[in-house]
């Protein structure tokens, strides 16, 4: 999507460590046009798959998920990075690396919310090395529904994850694909 | 707003310790017509205010504040709960008790994104005891921004949040106000 290959070039920061912050527009605070811009690129993508629920985990890919679901006309569900009190009963739960954080932690969504039934469409803001993904695919196969792709907002090209998940099979689509960030230079993989 | 009312009716769920499951369509599942009839509904009664910023805090606000953000074509923040290395520079900072999980957290925003010039309004998905409004406010009144009010989905009359809010003359706006939920029996605050 050429809007988010501009608003990168232009907002995006390239940091030690092949990190992109992009909290300008994407994941802190977060431009109302580019969000609706990726609601209706996911549904031009994804709308006529069938899609009966959008799935992402917390906290970034919620603002985009649910802006998106206004397109889809279904709803979007979290999965929950902490055992709260407001998630009980039976849960589907997964495993997730942290690049960031370091470590890993248990995603959870509720059973009651993800059927045989469903057609689920995973988002993300991110897609470096797939573990989040991996993560979410795990819990669609736990609840039986079936998996129509993964959307993601910016793809770092040259970490693995996007080659992961098209290596099963998955359909990915990502907005922007980055190629390479040498020395803070951005350069996007054409489609 | 008698959508929410009928909603909570419909699909919420009275647990021991005045604790209110509105997991199936508001903070764990998210219903997309339930969310962009409240951002109508926020920028209907905030519209006319100026606002140049919607803020919340991770993770149930997000949502909230993105399809807001849509009606009112201003950007979204979400405060974030923890350090991490996607979040550097200077910070407002501010604590919030957790009556949910217990202690204390931190909330941060970076500087970069509230400034003097700015007229916030406050969204979440619960008002109760007032402390992560409380935690924001604190953030805005850091920045210098103006504060538009707080816009709410549910406030639990019953705990003193909105009273506290009130009485320092900030306007709350609940989508619904509960009343009380004696045995699962639920009741609304009339407007």
């Amino acid at each position: 999507m050429l809007l988010m290959q501009q608003r990168i070039l232009q907002d995006g920061v390239v940091r030690e460590g092949n990190i992109l912050k992009v909290d300008s527009f994407l994941n802190h605070q977060m431009d109302p046009v580019l969000y609706r811009e990726m609601g209706k690129e996911f549904y031009r993508l994804f709308g006529g798959c069938g899609v009966t629920k959008l799935l992402t985990v917390e906290a970034s890919g919620i603002g985009i998920a649910c802006v998106a679901a206004q397109y889809f006309g279904c709803p979007a569900i979290f999965a929950k990075k902490s055992r709260t009190k407001n998630l009980d009963g039976e849960v589907y739960a997964a495993q997730v690396e942290s690049y960031t954080h370091g470590g890993s932690y248990t995603i959870r969504v509720s059973k009651r919310f993800l059927t045989p039934a469903d057609r689920v469409l995973l988002l993300d803001d991110f897609l470096a090395r797939g573990s989040a993904m991996l993560g979410l695919m795990d819990l669609v196969a736990q609840s039986g529904a079936a998996l129509v792709g993964c959307g993601i907002a910016i793809e770092k090209g040259f970490q693995e994850g996007g080659r992961l998940l098209r290596e099963r099979g998955v359909r990915v689509e990502s907005l922007a694909v980055i190629q390479g960030m040498d020395q803070g230079h951005i350069t996007f993989r054409e489609e």
